[in-house]
């Protein structure tokens, strides 16, 4: 629907232009008035009758049948010509009105049309239902855009933006500050675009976020900061990511994680749209323990069940060899999940696509193991259970007649980790079959909190990498694990997921000097030197403060309901990072990268 | 002052967080409220009283005079620790208010007390009447941010801002549009800094401004567009401008050049602080040709007179050789300023400086003559100049005893330029003088209108280059002339000038693909494949369309009166584009570069 909630506040969409009104708002209430519209032609119907279209709808216009210019100009622009008609609104005749068309109660009795613009060219009908490749649509995006769908999307956007606004501004006191997009390189920033310098061999580099500034404005007393920033990842090719996206980038002083999480809760009760299920607060929360233990991830989609379950205790004295060697291991367990009504849903081939997606997923001995809780417990594996684990299994997982099991064996993050993609595998071949798990307009929010504080890194297990960036506080009170077993302490970092989608996250930060110099040069070995204007700013009376970040293009895609990031900005890159458009990335002539004392440096096998 | 207009929403600046009030806020109407507060040790006097400083304000805290812990905090953290103090609002002793400071009422008497976080380095005094180098501040901006000053500024500008935007979005309708930053470099755009694409040889430009992308979105009938734009301009070294700077961007369909001005007008009177004066509305008009005959600029400051006055005809018959040789040249012309009292204020040296300053701007004979309007009509030249010249000058020139008549000779547009620097050149020799001729808290805005389409190129003459871009409509009644003397054309260009500052500008757009395929092919010979999307764009049914953009740092620059640009912005660059703070730009190791096809071409002379 276009009647978009900023109407209660009655914009004056006609100020300052060549029109009276908008076409989309005539009703009834404007019959007899004088009107001048400016739009586009959406369809004409044998000369008679022609649709004009704004953003903000489509209106009837009667062409008179008379041999006058006006006629000829409404019967001659082509179709999206841009014209303005002046003329009076007047009722429908009796019987044809259209209850279907907000404005289907009136039409508009022309009496002067002017043709502002022809369309000379259209590479596809600007009709909604007219099916359209992504990468037609985003070639000819200035076209794409009149479609009501992009129009409902951005201005949507661009209202619940301004509610946010309002909410943080002036009902909570947040300064809005723009930071910095030319930055230093962070230490080991590989995700961070390079831009030359004119200065020899010297680089800005375009921020992956605003962390170090917003953490400065704290410092420099700036108490309440936010900002809704540009920032910049260069991943190169990946479906759904943009190399640039906005965040909704907060950061306050004297906080703790419940004041960022009642503020974010806030936040999102305020801004939300009016049209849709209203956010009801305050979030639940979970460990990322539970987390990963219950849904084998750390933004988990709550609205439907299929929950892991931890069955190594059935199976402690199994016979069965690779459940016997997966418990013996380090960290070994077996889990499965109950896929309800499985067996009554699931195919052979839906099976082996299953076990196929777990192979190519996973390293470990982790296949999943089908098991079919009806009567005959349906399975290879079968024989080797007994009757009493059977029994035991369905008590723990609540199994009923016709369900499926899905079993695996190993590691128990692992583990969970494949189970919880499985659980998202199974739930995409249930609805596939009409069964429905996730509700669309149910919203479920949830924090996600104590995630780790480092992570082994992948390509050196013995050494500790920040599990998300090297400013998050540890738990206060896991701070003298530190200086013992740092790989067990938790972090004040916390994450907001929406419908299993990571919406947001933040954490609070370290504001002891000495704390975050240990951090980063004994536990990351960092070169401190890099960070030293931040460190130095810790020990010139940093107040404790944290913030958090959403992202808004996510955000707008859920709320919105649209297929990908790229329905929810205006002018989006291809997966390829590429503007289809007007074809950038480009090439620049050698001489134009002189002043910035740059080269290409071609690949072998392309040269010449 | 920093009770700012926001207050009028009363934001709760101390929701979600560990204070119950702001230390700036306290009053008489506090009195007996216990209240926890989380600030800054502004000073200590005498173990006695601390002030304890935040955004908001300054507080007096009575220090215990016992042998308590909350005693012991308080006397030893070191100045600009942060400390919370938990306590209640009580009347100072009579005698002991402090009628300058908002809360010279009361004081807080204490009950627990925390150090937060002590401050350990402190390379300068937080206090603004220290005077500090700008490289310090620079280079310490999370320390100069505590200054009331740059807290003044950085809210004021939010505050703002924010109007702005409830004024284009909730009352008129707008869209706030966010446009890519990475895009294709533009034709000749030789200000835009690259960005090297992980495809070999493909860069990535940051525009100058959203110029294309907000004309495409009038395309896509997105109507009404506004942003708070990122913008980029890579210049090299430049005192008071930036590598990045922001502009409140605006575009609009179906709309004129009146239009435009309504609503900016509309916007900075609605936005304009409420600690100001009140922005009167219309503002004046003068077309460009104007401005340069009177003004010698296309921002003239009307603040204050002084204006070119062409005394050509007084010379017609001159026996003066360099005169005469002026006069016969084409657009040959002789102009005068009159400095009121400039034989007063104006002492040798003055002179001498303002003549060095015109020899040096100056490649014409367009040397500056004095004449002091006196008994004597002291001058070099004056024995040449016949008693009714004389009288003929002070009668076109109003000029009254004691008044200097500052005259120049030679080409029409170059005359009056070299006038109109010399002119602001006298009004800071006059005001040095402690002559006031520009009132500081007068609001002088002008519009400039009817500039010229094209110009001459630098470099070659007889070629022509747009005087703003190749977008820009020509006036509707100069179309002819593109097609028989296009130098002639003026264009649909407006700048707004505030105090003899440009603070924004924007033109009526071409909406004919034809028209602008004709300007940009045979009059600008500009390659049009590389703008194939605006044309294209423009044959699909292109509204027509117009907008403007203000320079925001500027904006606010001018409403703060700060010194400079940088300081309205957090984290400005120095005036060679570096960071002092974190060392921006930087070196990049060469393996960095590799995924990015690119090596740094080092200089021969630095070469090992």
């Amino acid at each position: 629907s276009l009647v978009l909630s900023s109407h209660r506040r009655n914009p004056e969409f006609s100020s300052f232009v060549a029109r009276t009104n908008t076409c989309g708002e005539l009703r009834s209430s404007h019959l007899g008035q004088e009107v001048t519209l400016c739009g586009w032609i959406q369809y004409r119907r044998q000369n008679i009758f022609l649709v004009l279209r704004d953003f903000h709808g489509l209106v009837q216009v009667v062409i008179p049948q008379d041999e006058s210019a006006v006629k000829k100009i409404l019967c001659e622009a082509p179709v999206e010509s841009v014209v303005q008609v002046s003329g009076t609104v007047i009722s429908r005749p009796p019987g044809q009105e259209n209850p279907k068309m907000p404005t289907g109660e009136i039409e508009i009795k022309v009496k002067s049309a002017k043709l502002l613009n022809s369309c000379k060219k259209l590479p596809f009908e600007i009709k909604d239902f007219v099916k359209k490749t992504e990468a037609l649509r985003l070639k000819y995006r200035f076209l794409d855009l009149r479609s009501f769908q992009m129009q409902y999307n951005l201005r949507l956007r661009s209202q619940m933006v301004m509610k946010m606004r309002e909410y943080l501004c002036n009902l909570h006191g947040f300064v809005d500050i723009e930071t910095p997009t030319l930055f230093k390189r962070t230490p080991g920033g590989a995700k961070e675009f390079v831009i030359p310098s004119r200065e020899p061999g010297k680089f800005y580099s375009l921020p992956q976020s605003p962390q170090q500034f917003k953490q400065l404005l704290m410092v420099g007393g700036l108490d309440r900061y936010f900002q809704v920033a540009r920032c910049y990842r260069d991943e190169g090719s990946r479906p759904d990511r943009q190399p640039e996206f906005t965040q909704i980038d907060i950061e306050m002083s004297f906080v703790d994680q419940t004041g960022i999480r009642s503020l974010i809760e806030g936040l999102l009760q305020y801004s939300w749209p009016s049209d849709k299920d209203p956010v009801v607060v305050p979030f639940p929360s979970m460990t990322f323990a539970e987390a990963l233990a219950t849904y084998g991830t750390d933004k988990p989609d709550i609205r439907f069940g299929m929950k892991i379950v931890d069955i190594s205790d059935v199976f402690r004295n199994t016979e069965v060899k690779f459940l016997q060697d997966a418990l013996s291991k380090p960290e070994g367990s077996i889990k499965a999940i109950c896929i309800p009504d499985g067996t009554k849903y699931l195919k052979k081939k839906d099976i082996e696509s299953i076990t196929k997606f777990a192979t190519d997923y996973s390293d470990q001995e982790v296949l999943p193991v089908f098991l079919k809780a009806n009567r005959n417990w349906n399975s290879p594996v079968v024989k080797f259970i007994k009757d009493e684990q059977k029994l035991e299994l369905i008590r723990l997982m609540e199994i009923q007649e016709e369900d499926m099991v899905l079993l695996t064996a190993g590691e128990h993050k692992k583990a969970c980790a494949l189970l919880g993609k499985l659980r998202l595998e199974c739930a995409d071949l249930l609805e596939a079959r009409g069964v429905l798990l996730r509700d669309p307009t149910l919203l479920s929010f949830l924090w996600v909190v104590d995630f780790p504080l480092f992570l082994p890194k992948e390509e050196n297990p013995g050494e500790l990498e920040s599990a998300h960036h090297p400013f998050t506080a540890p738990h206060t009170s896991d701070i003298h694990l530190l200086y013992t077993e740092p790989e067990k302490v938790r972090s004040q970092h916390y994450d907001l997921v929406l419908n299993g989608n990571e919406i947001g996250g933040g954490s609070i930060r370290i504001h002891d000097a000495k704390l975050q110099h240990y951090i980063l040069a004994t536990l990351l070995k960092e070169d401190v030197k890099l960070l030293s204007h931040l460190l130095q700013a810790l020990d010139c009376g940093a107040p404790p403060h944290g913030g958090i970040a959403l992202g808004l293009d996510r955000l707008i895609c859920l709320v919105t309901g649209a297929p990908s990031i790229r329905d929810v900005i205006a002018f989006p890159k291809s997966f390829r990072g590429h503007d289809l458009m007007s074809n950038a990335p480009d090439s620049v002539p050698p001489e134009e990268l002189k002043p910035y004392h740059i080269q290409v440096l071609w690949p072998k096998d392309t040269e010449a």
